[in-house]
């Protein structure tokens, strides 16, 4: 189904199902999902998705991914706040990965700072080069 | 290291080299890392690095990712002529994704189209909205 696309015309429509049936989904049922603000193109994060949180975003419009360390759903912003509503859901050429435009609601980095992507490397150092803006204490309570 | 930034003030420095050892590569020493066109914003494609690939990326400022298909290192336009500059290399707050500003020669995808992101979910179908502008063939060679 995807590499039907492959040469496919601007405009050409597929039944969805049969594009999420072709996702590429690694050995552990997981995709690379990265999240960008819809409106200024930057880049927030990457998380993953198994099936079932791909059929949650697209049936309730709020992003829903899957925890590598808990295993579980996880709820952007359930806890934090933090939400990120989807705006439009995008498949790579391959299958195995989306790109998900959104409006994130507030910082969308668990450290308060606008996104993840804040160290960049500079020659021979790195350098951090995005601000805290929301004590991640007062998004998740203070620290064990 | 990567931890110790979290709450690091804009212009905290460390050695490069620190970063990259705390690097969190997955059990095929492998990262994903996101190509974003770096002045128009647009994300280009996701592809994966091992350490070699960040190394010979870093030191030759163009992009070398590693192929998981034909496993060996993946010289992006190498055969195609679509080379990616890097511009800035950055890492997300747990070191286990990496975010390439690149400036792109040509189209990125192998299809001829301007990224990989093509084809997007619109209610119960999905859609092509993204034209091929240079036959691949042109790139590659025809199909065998």
């Amino acid at each position: 189904m995807i590499e039907d696309l492959e040469g496919a015309a601007v405009g050409t429509r597929v039944p969805l199902d049969d594009l999420l049936d072709g996702l590429r989904f690694d050995a552990q049922g997981l995709l690379p999902a990265i999240a960008q603000q819809h409106d200024t193109g930057v880049v927030l994060m990457l998380a993953w998705m198994n099936r079932a949180a791909i059929r949650e975003t697209l049936a309730t419009g709020q992003v829903c991914y899957f925890s590598r360390s808990r295993q579980t759903l996880w709820r952007k912003g359930e806890s934090s706040g933090q939400i990120q509503r989807l705006v439009e859901l995008r498949v790579d050429c391959d299958g195995d990965t989306l790109l998900l435009q959104v409006e994130q609601t507030g910082p969308a980095c668990h450290t308060g700072r606008h996104n993840c992507f804040y160290t960049r490397a500079d020659g021979d150092e790195a350098e951090v080069f995005l601000p805290v803006v929301i004590d991640p204490s007062s998004l998740y309570g203070p620290k064990a």
